[in-house]
């Protein structure tokens, strides 16, 4: 019998928003496949590199507009509900981690 | 009239790692993909930044691996000609902006 | 005339979060001064970035400790007084300068 | 019987650049002493937090000015003497290791 794992979902996101994130990893997408592309046709390895940065740079303007959502809803809501704390903690682990990379 | 713009190419890379670099490269777009579809489906915030985080992570092992290839061959090569100082200070600026995103 | 600064000040940090602070603080100052000897006494290159990049953690430590005690003081009581946004907006803006560097 | 580490030298740093690197340190000493002083007095977290960001910057110009050095002097001699493998594969752990933190 299959354990069905609760997936957490928010309900923040305005369709707008959900747009232009999508359509940034839309972009990324593309760049990744670029990469593919520039290796199959014996690119110079600093024009591959230069890429592989630009989407790095793509990678966390997404990353840091999923946490400005996140904060002004998810830990905004946890702080006024009176339990913070471990919204916060959380948040700190995600700094963390996207710093490691 | 196009002006055709030279692309530099290199000649160093075997098929066997060419194969492996666009297999990451292909687990990476699939991964971007699947942060689209989390974002869609309304997945929490958090979850989707830890796979933001994946893709950092995998993004950085490419790009080590480029530069580890690129140092051995075209840097090596510099060197051994007698004209490695282009060639490493175009490596350092390279380290410089991946470390920057 | 000098026209006063007025710095802005906390009241939220306690004497034991100012000391662990401080005592971080202090060791990574005898780090930074054992590179000069390091550099000072020919030390092989390597074995110096090694402690770079030991400092350069241990700061990272520093800033994520005063990122968390300023999210559950500063930023937490902007939210209950009702003008989040502005501290979440400040708040983004160092973890963006923070992954900069 | 105390066990003498032998410590690995270079001859390769000149005077100036020595003086150049000791001299950055030396500044970033202060700044880590100035961070002490906000702490202790109480300062705004964001204001200590974009210090601690101007810090990781000098830092990070540290470790890119010996990097470069390094390669340009240990890798390269390693290079020329016909064994660069190992050098170089030393030079990218401490590439990963400086963008880990």
């Amino acid at each position: 019998m299959s354990k069905e794992i609760e997936l957490k979902q928010v309900d923040h996101r305005h369709s707008r928003e959900k747009e232009q994130l999508v359509n940034r990893l839309k972009r990324i997408e593309g760049q990744v496949r670029g990469i593919q592309n520039m290796i199959e046709t014996d690119r110079y390895c600093v024009d591959i590199l230069i890429q592989v940065a630009a989407i790095n740079a793509a990678m966390k303007k997404v990353s840091l507009q999923l946490m400005e959502n996140h904060t002004k809803h998810c830990v905004a809501d946890a702080i006024k509900r009176g339990d913070g704390e471990e919204a916060i903690s959380e948040l700190m682990d995600v700094v963390e981690r996207l710093t490691k990379t």
